[in-house]
């Protein structure tokens, strides 16, 4: 599959008063491009939740190299960089959309909860989806 | 009972490029200030929500007089502009807690739902709190 | 011209602990929707704002009928309800994009201010910028 | 200086559907609290942008541990890792105020930027500022 960057204008309201995107919204776009990637392949994340599957972050990070403005256009691009079947890890890359230029780089860490908010082995409670995530790791 | 006003600090990520509060932080505020108002009478939100009875928003409106800034601390007041049992409403004033200014005025309106997210008259399901809530319209 | 509705999927962040989207981020649809208005007419507001032209919110409506869902895309239709050079007013409808139901109806009232933040006429002050908001009067 | 750790309730808009606080808003905690600290020895960063000065965010990192709910009180301690005139990082502790459980960990560093956004030297820059920060470096 040739996966596809995320791609979303800056809003307004994520602007703050140094006239740039407030950095805490890097971190929900991540969600919004790794979310987009699983749609990607045929994952619904809304359906993953109603099966009693949830996927909560474990950590984050972002490192902020040029600032994002109201008017840009946003390209996310997600990477699993591991994924076990207990652990999920992502690589982030947002870039301006027109330009190119790389904003930030980012990633961040999941588990797999089920709905009693235990601990669970994808592998075991969901060989297909299980296939789906192992199927997304970078070929090097 | 003595209804005290709700204050608190402007954040700095709740300013926008304009170098003012971002007009959708209003309507939060409105939101922390009614859930402190219950805190205030001894309800809490959450336990409520534990118990099935949700408070969900069916209208809401905001005036902007004059505009918040970071470094501000607001004062909100909301007061229970009616109460009959199956619909609550409230009238709010945002001032700058230094200044005592004028800077917005609002209304939000809201119903009571059960697990089922079926409407339910709150006088016949909890007559506890609805005499609590009852209790909260300003005498004239 | 034909106004287009404006399109975007639910964030997941976007949503609560009632599983629905707060009420705050649709009064942020509203802004999303009528700035992509505005650039559907060519007018850029982030030009407009590097010549020192403001569009500050004055007041805000909105009515909700049925809570939008993680999952959902809403479409999101402004229309200018009336404009007079020295103020502008939005009527807006979401909906479900796929569906078509209606989640929830609102308004919203804008005023011109230069960078003194001083109110101007736009019908003055930019003459060409007037009759592009003047031509988007819904006509009867 | 006795350094308070910054307290603040859960808002119920910071919740998302899984009846979290949604991870992205303990990155926008981070900044209460180092702004609150900065306040606690008497550095208002609202008179600083006033002034010039803006601190912008140059990485951020957050560890989730347990997961912060609606009806909590969370306690934010923010140290000062590091600082050398050009450079600020701090360490970050959430815990929950009522019961002392440790919720998240998590790192931010910041350069200094002048009104033209270029990066500056508080140490030359501003001498009284620049021996106001180095005093917060945690001794051993």
């Amino acid at each position: 599959m040739e996966q596809k960057a995320y791609l979303r204008p800056v809003h307004y309201y994520e602007t703050d008063q140094m006239a740039i995107v407030h950095h805490s919204n890097y971190i929900r776009w991540f969600e919004e491009a790794r979310l987009d990637l699983m749609e990607q392949i045929g994952i619904s994340y809304a359906d993953m939740e109603e099966k009693g599957i949830l996927i909560p972050v474990v950590d984050v990070s972002c490192k902020y190299l040029v600032s994002a403005k109201y008017g840009d256009t946003v390209s996310i691009l997600p990477v699993v960089s591991s994924y076990n079947g207990v652990k999920m890890c992502f690589d982030y890359q947002i870039k301006n959309a027109e330009t190119e230029q790389l904003l930030a780089t980012g990633s961040s860490c999941h588990c797999f909860l089920n709905k009693q908010r235990m601990p669970i082995s994808l592998r075991r409670q969901d060989p297909q989806l299980h296939e789906c995530f192992a199927s997304l790791i970078k070929e090097e």
